[in-house]
């Protein structure tokens, strides 16, 4: 047994490796493998229709929506957003919450005019900026609901007239969101909803088709919806292995009972650092992640120790990024909370065994 | 058994099978799943070195290319080499072989000017335009190795001073080929070197950065190379399973070996196909594909029950494209020559049933 605590590509449910494993010998009813057919083929095309489904209704997504499976991940997102919906003479604003929310608003400057409405890039993104303004001209906000590095989650929506972006990358499917105070969702499919190589891209249909710009047909929101995410050979194995991760989570009472789990987990968590005299939370409380819950200890000099310590009890992925150090444990929702406690034990055996 | 001859994705090993199914379950030596592990692990990292270094040693690539695995098929390469190699100034040339070549001609237009130096498209692409001049100036020639749905191929390399780029996405790993003819290589992966969801592109170093255009760095191939294939997440488990085919392919005695193997397939059954009464091929002798054989029946009322009795005998993936019709049986590199043979006494079969 190994505790994963990856940040991404992370942990899915056992029963999804299992089902995925089987696929790969025998797609039933095929009689092939998953890995050899035609993405044309019916069995497929109602691989395609089952997950757009799953997402439409675990996510409650409103009429006017399209669901898409798209490449590249969020980064590839990075240039699409702006390309096809930041015009000319127009400025897209965006707030600057962590390493990905600055890629972000690099690839856009690419694009075109960008607003950087407020940042918490001199504090190492260690909060969530609040009292910031979004122009009532800006073509679009866009922001990142989740900071996988920081450890930092906007769990309120931010409230304006302007087209809502958001890269919801690391915490999609993992808490009860309002699509339609949405313009435009996007989100790299290796956390909560399947392994890597596909990417979910949820679009308001009336946004699009607004901007002058000539694009590329893979960079085009629109031959896709038209395409049906099929314009060009999608990732069959990884839309496959998502189908089948969010007929899981479905199994599981959906998002909203997922939620009390995550809120569960992210507590024990919190709780425990905040209690145990060794460790110490590396963000501001109210804005802390369910996520990925980064810390870090009183005395730096036991930090190799404890990893060490960790995993010598089968718990992986535990390190924390190098621009805070320390640990961050990602607690996505295949993660089970029996995990968490494996882990709360091990913080705890630690600090009895360096006991003064 | 299934004799599975679909155009792509298409038929794999079957040890590839085996060994991808196993590795979902678990991914030696981490103990996870590879659907669960992070890119950024030396287990992962290993993957990608391997099947960089399979491939340059499969093609034989020379000093000074770099090998990238990157997303969103052939597809977005149509974009991505006139980004990356067409200046404003200048002019591209295109050879237009079929819809592939058709569709990277009409995004390479979206991007700069380009010159179609020959076409075969009002014969239906029955064949392969040979009498063409690539003008001296042009910024590149760009062509398609195979014809996916023409069932044609270009054999020999045209000569050319001007860079040279080609989508062999049907083609690469079945027959030996001179990388250094070639400034730049595309492939989807999911013919000959993987399942879908990896693009490989093989590319010059020299011939990148002389371009003004500023690109999304997803767009960019030079900043592909700067992060090793891993600028973001890439899609692990395609490049996963191409190292267990390109390993595949490397105990069969390479691409030479193969190639022998393709030749003899490709020669029975066109044998046949010339021999049989019912059929006909649809192309002209000298172009015809060692990947794609495409036929017709002297009767096209006989198609139908035809295809009907190849299905009985577990034969899969035979329709034509509806732009061709009739039949398309696709001979990659992993189809067993026992399944060409099973093809070809149904055809006897067939013709001795409906024999006068």
């Amino acid at each position: 047994m190994t505790y994963n605590f990856g940040a991404g590509p992370c942990i899915l449910p056992n029963e999804v490796f299992k089902q995925a494993s089987q696929a790969v010998l025998e797609f039933n009813p095929t009689g092939l493998s998953i890995l050899e057919i035609s993405h044309r083929t019916p069995e497929f095309e109602s691989v395609v229709d089952e997950t757009v489904r799953l997402v439409k209704e675990l996510l409650n997504v409103p009429a006017g929506y399209s669901v898409l499976f798209l490449q590249g991940g969020a980064s590839l997102q990075f240039a699409m957003v702006p390309m096809n919906l930041l015009g000319d003479n127009q400025t897209a604003s965006y707030l600057d919450t962590g390493v990905w929310a600055n890629k972000a608003i690099k690839e856009a400057k690419i694009i075109g005019n960008v607003n950087v409405v407020a940042s918490s890039k001199s504090e190492n993104y260690t909060f969530i900026p609040k009292d910031f303004q979004i122009p009532e001209d800006s073509a679009y906000f866009h922001y990142t609901s989740n900071n996988t590095i920081y450890g930092t989650e906007l769990m309120e929506t931010p409230k304006t007239n302007v087209p809502l972006v958001c890269d919801m990358s690391s915490d999609i499917f993992s808490r009860t969101i309002n699509v339609a105070d949405f313009d435009l969702i996007y989100a790299g499919a290796q956390k909560n909803m399947g392994p890597a190589g596909v990417t979910l891209v949820i679009v308001k249909d009336e946004i699009l088709g607004k901007i002058d710009r000539k694009l590329p047909s893979m960079l085009d929101y629109k031959i896709h919806i038209d395409g049906g995410s099929m314009y060009n050979t999608p990732p069959v194995f990884s839309i496959y292995v998502s189908m089948l991760n969010l007929r899981w989570l479905k199994s599981k009472g959906g998002v909203s009972e997922i939620e009390k789990e995550n809120i569960s987990k992210a507590e024990a968590l919190y709780r425990e650092i905040d209690r145990n005299p060794l460790f110490k939370g590396t963000c501001r409380t109210e804005d802390r992640s369910r996520m990925n819950v980064c810390f870090v200890m009183e005395n730096p000099e036991l930090e190799k120790p404890f990893l060490k310590f960790t995993e010598e009890r089968n718990i992986v992925g535990l390190k924390g990024h190098r621009s805070v150090g320390g640990f961050r444990a990602s607690l996505y929702n295949a993660l089970p909370i029996t995990s968490v406690h494996v882990l709360i034990d091990a913080m705890q055996d630690f600090a009895e065994k360096h006991k003064k």
